[in-house]
């Protein structure tokens, strides 16, 4: 009896297991994080391509940077604390702020300045599925340009990478700040509270019209210009007639007139860069951070009956002047890692492997031979692994099985004198003696 | 005279840059990227031959499990901070604890565990130009292993880490908290107090003789027994020779018996690994970290006069247990990145571009089709740039030689209709006409 009290006692200690990932957070275990390295290497690629070059920030920036410009909603998600000399902190919760600090405190650095980043972003938000608070974003920016191709090209390097990740279907919402700003304008609300107004148009595709208006009234707008709004934000649909209209809705309101105008613009260099055909004019396209400043973009993708964005983005001409640097405009785009990764797999888009290892160097009492085989596999260029646990072959050739290693070789004195080797293949289930030298060749061929 | 206040103040402005990034850590620009990511590529690409796999946990873990094993110096430096549900956190010091808790909390993965991370981790230390802050680590670790093997492989792979870098003169210091823990029976110091005296013996390097035995008599020794164990820790030197002094200094000690036997393993598969040649057998070695259980090895890179660390490591055989875990055998090794990046520095160990982008389409009046050429060369896999700013030729050539970028591809009227493009070598300063295609492969053929 005792010892099945202790047996329990044992499986409830393994079962209520002591610590967890904190809450919102998540471990990626080497299965998932070889999807996560294939989505993050194919981005880097095509950002490379592009001519974006890689910064890095640290995780947590002064308190202040993070909420200069930030808003009120992002401010209160923001992990904060102190170091011990009493700095107070926060865990960066976009990688734009970092970026925009970095060019304010370098003026040095040639214009534009074309950088990506890929890194992890925080906000303290409610948990969902689909939403944590530690959260992977890929960032590209072009800095000190105020040309709309600025704009286009990040967009355009955005869709190449949702190409060579293997997306088929999806749109380019693009909107205006100054657009938004002349509707504001034309329903005489309160500039002041411009964004207040916005982050409730953001909510549109979220939360639906209802709470739009509830949120637009708290940011003092009368039902006749909550009406009056609604009616202008519905406008969306193909760009030039999009366009038009806009044009009919915010003729003799300047800063209107300037994010129409702009709006043309970044749609020729859409036909340049041909992206044009995809581009959605949406006036109720609004996005959530205070400090866009011209052109807000998201790409939607659809698969199936669901759509989701993928990407967000927009023109920032006044933060980095605001963090002390010299006026400069920029705008830049950003995709989610994990938003990304959930769709593909959804959607069986992935065909990649459960292991990076290739093969399993089993030995049957030959373990300096075994070595000296999987070492020059390595140098080869060949993933290998030996047995580290003195176990027969039997159990060898189970563990090779249960990591989903696809070859394995086998090693004893019989294979040491002929110089020939067993390798086995696990998933089609057949083995062939092969030298080494013909071994490392098959194994490279079949590399992906 | 008002302008020219006003020019002042705007000097003054952007050079009292009003953000900085917080003390201790720093940014990476794009030019100090390229070397990081050579050295990571570089890193990654042995640790993936070796058949370790990448696992990727959250910057910051629950305080309690921060703080289980890791002793009060290291507690102390520890970032923390609560969340918004007054869950205590605090970023991860290093990246072996949160790796115990996936083993601990993840039964079913199969054994050995063999894993690899490549990421930041945080202290808070006193600020030097070698230390900071925030410091990033490449892991690997083999979890389930009791074999002395499991500890070679990791010094292997790290050895052949440090040579695909460049590295020549190293040398391997091994020591065991087993032999360690053997001597303080030996002196008969107070057994509860070891982790205090291997913190002290830790600081013989770094700070001297004197230093440490102040430590040690604040750890309870007495002179007879300080200078007893300091005559014990001195012996370093030839593996073999120092392995037979321990063995007739601990005679009778089986804590410390065990300790030399495992030595003696380790040095036999060192042989098979091909590293026994590098192997130091150093008493004095104790590492500050407090979960050690085993062989602890530290790599010391000569260069010039100056000798270095660049690794460390150790086994932890009970880590994973005290975090919930079933009990397993587990060890590993760590490399610091930004030291190991500063010593390649500063032997001009380097030979990289200043920039990845391989090329600049220059156009003169000729927007629409120097993207298309971009646009081509980036389906060809070549990372170039085109001018974002409305420049003329001139400026064009002098923004892409500011960014060190080998080539320039100027594309105008005539060289549309010829079809005929030049192609210069801003480095060579030369210049040739070629067709598109034939620019392609050359370049493709020039890509490093």
């Amino acid at each position: 009896m005792k010892h099945f009290i202790s047996h329990l006692n044992r499986i409830n200690i393994v079962n209520n297991m002591k610590f967890q990932p904190p809450k919102g957070t998540r471990d990626f275990l080497p299965e998932e994080m070889i999807k996560r390295e294939f989505v993050i290497n194919t981005i880097k690629n095509v950002f490379v391509k592009y001519g974006f070059e890689e910064l890095q920030t640290p995780v947590f920036e002064d308190w202040n940077l993070l909420t200069e410009k930030c808003g009120e909603d992002i401010k209160n998600q923001i992990f904060k604390f102190k170091d011990k000399s009493d700095r107070e902190l926060g865990l960066r919760f976009d990688l734009t702020v970092p970026m925009a600090r970095v060019v304010a405190s370098n003026p040095q650095l040639p214009k534009p300045f074309k950088r990506y980043a890929i890194a992890p972003a925080w906000r303290y938000e409610e948990v969902t599925a689909g939403r944590k608070r530690e959260f992977y974003q890929c960032d590209i920016d072009v800095v000190g340009s105020s040309s709309m191709e600025a704009d286009v090209e990040c967009i355009a390097a955005v869709v190449d990478c949702l190409i060579a990740l293997g997306f088929k279907n999806f749109e380019i919402i693009i909107n205006s700040r100054k657009i938004l700003d002349g509707f504001i304008e034309l329903i005489k609300a309160d500039k002041k509270k411009d964004v207040d107004i916005f982050r409730a148009v953001d909510k549109i595709g979220k939360f639906g019209e209802e709470v739009v208006r509830e949120e637009l009234t708290k940011a003092g707008l009368d039902n006749e210009q909550i009406k009056k709004l609604m009616e202008l934000i519905s406008e969306k649909g193909i760009f030039k007639k999009t366009l038009e209209q806009g044009k009919k809705l915010l003729k003799g309101i300047p800063v209107g007139e300037e994010g129409l105008k702009e709006m043309e613009e970044l749609f020729e260099f859409g036909k340049i860069y041909e992206i044009d055909k995809m581009l959605v004019l949406d006036f109720s396209l609004a996005r959530g951070i205070d400090y866009y400043t011209g052109p807000i973009f998201e790409i939607r993708n659809k698969t199936g009956e669901k759509i989701g964005s993928v990407t967000g983005g927009g023109r920032y001409d006044n933060l980095i002047e605001l963090l002390g640097g010299r006026p400069t405009p920029a705008t830049g785009i950003s995709l989610g890692i994990e938003r990304i990764v959930e769709i593909m797999k959804e959607n069986k888009m992935f065909n990649l492997p459960k292991t990076n290892v290739k093969v399993f160097v089993a030995d049957v009492k030959a373990k300096k031979y075994a070595v000296k085989i999987a070492q020059e596999l390595r140098k080869n260029g060949i993933s290998c692994q030996t047995d580290l646990m003195n176990r027969n072959l039997t159990k060898q050739l189970e563990f090779a099985d249960s990591l989903g290693i696809q070859y394995v070789l086998i090693v004893g004195e019989k294979e040491i004198k002929s110089k020939k080797f067993k390798l086995r293949d696990m998933q089609k289930k057949t083995e062939k003696e092969m030298e080494l030298k013909k071994i490392i060749t098959l194994l490279n061929r079949n590399y992906k």
